[in-house]
């Protein structure tokens, strides 16, 4: 591993401690002004699904992004704990039987194995809906500008236009064929919507210029398309072992990807290009988006 | 029919025209900005969901409650349109199978009937976040204070702490024998929030002075309490080709609510008290009032 990788490795792992310190404080708080209860057992559904030890990349965006434009940290933190919060509620919903149905995530039972069905609907819709009260919540130090700013971009990331339709083009696809274009589209939203609103989220609380944001925006889709390209270059090739869940899907389901309709070489000049593209936009920024480009590099290059 | 109870009629029916045009719009438009596409299957379930001539008794009381205060109208529409859309995508997850599995809702198909279980866990999730997006928009006419707060206690009265966590003590309470007081705790989140909410948002977005916002608020959790007592009662006593979907379902599962534990003519008489208890909450607001009165009886004395 050279330097750099190391270095990139431990402020991963130092932003990945200190957002999953915020979502075991926020999944563990008693009940809230405006609240009547928070049964116990949801509440176990709701940490299960997402204190798991997950490499935090969406909140890590969001708290780099801010950092380099000067934003307050503690606002980063707490939006990328919300981010994190709709990421995982979508694992719990796409596992759930009717829809992946994966009994494996991270090397552990996935939320329905773990409780039932029942818990695993419900406790993803209460981190999605928990999602938006931390963006919200007076512990947030930001503006209601802001934070209504926020709270549009995460629901229009999320929703049919995004993440949930992604899902929905996803289940289609497995039935039908989609071509090129319909592939990018729906990966663009399944993936790539929440990771392209990780990078706008931190230039919006760190009250970025419209080109800055502009410029970080696209910086997100585009590592938002290496994601999504090395995962399915490792669906292909990894073992369930390393993943921590099951590989080889795609496949089985006759599910279309771009490896398997570009081949493996192209895929790998790709995410090269990727790279390049993302280095690029960051530019004017300077020396302190180095870490981004880092970024760009690990997505790009995950084994796991 | 009296004549205030059919110019009650007249104006539930006005504002639920109003109301569903809103919905109608915002479930047809077509992808908007920060979104990538909107998959025409799921939007259908997501109308299917929604636009089913539902009373909309919560936005009405939304529409309402800022009414008398003076808040802007349209604000008002387009907030009550997203309490009824989180209140339509509960319904929806409540009828899958893992939930309490019903095959008819207002004498149609149910969402995963019509359409497919995936289709109905997306089109939920995606209601759901459509609402804090209504609430969010530029399109809605309030500060960015007003939307803030509202978020906030939007997310509240959902999540965990409100109504799903109160679907989740719902469910084990079919296995469990919840003394009163737990029955009373469950039908206040699985019901009552969302009641108390669309009480408490005429309030927010009408700007009032924190004492007519806590009679508001505590207006709401009464008729709140009032409106699941009535649904116990009809539960009991209504046929299903009245109610639109399955009665009966509570004796059946063995759950009991407050009517099976107190019986009939107590049920009877606590209504009669929290119409009394609603009406003198009112007294305050003057004459300006008497429609959420009637609001109130109507509540207690529905027959479907």
């Amino acid at each position: 591993m050279s330097d750099k990788t190391s270095l990139f490795q431990a402020r991963l792992k130092t932003n990945a401690d200190a957002v999953e310190a915020c979502l075991t404080d926020v999944l563990s708080q008693a009940v809230q002004p405006d609240e009547i209860a928070r049964p116990e057992r949801l509440m176990a559904a709701m940490r299960h699904g997402v204190l798991n030890g997950g490499k935090r990349l969406r909140p890590f965006l969001v708290i780099e992004t801010a950092a380099i434009l000067g934003g307050d940290p503690q606002a980063a933190l707490r939006v990328g704990a919300a981010l994190e919060c709709v990421h995982c509620y979508s694992l719990v919903h796409d596992d759930l039987p009717a829809m992946d149905d994966d009994a494996l995530r991270r090397g552990q039972p996935t939320v329905h194995v773990a409780f039932d069905e029942a818990s695993a609907i419900l406790s993803g819709d209460s981190l999605l809906t928990l999602a938006f009260d931390i963006v919200a919540s007076p512990e947030t130090p930001l503006s209601d500008r802001q934070k209504t700013e926020l709270v549009l971009a995460l629901a229009r990331a999320s929703g049919i236009g995004g993440m949930a339709g992604g899902q929905a083009l996803d289940l289609a696809a497995e039935t039908s064929a989609p071509d090129e274009a319909a592939i990018v589209t729906l990966q663009a939203m399944k993936t790539g919507a929440l990771i392209r609103f990780a990078c706008e989220a931190g230039a919006i609380l760190a009250g970025a210029d419209p080109e800055k944001r502009r410029l970080l925006r696209t910086y997100g889709e585009t590592i938002g398309r290496a994601f999504q390209l090395a995962d399915d270059l490792l669906d292909l090739t990894a073992d369930a072992q390393t993943m921590g869940k099951a590989t080889g899907k795609d496949a089985e389901r006759g599910k279309g990807t771009l490896v398997s309709l570009r081949g493996q070489p192209w895929a790998e000049a790709e995410l090269a290009r990727l790279v390049t593209v993302a280095t690029s936009l960051l530019a004017p920024f300077g020396a302190s988006a180095d870490i981004l480009i880092e970024t760009a590099r690990f997505v790009a290059e995950r084994k796991s």
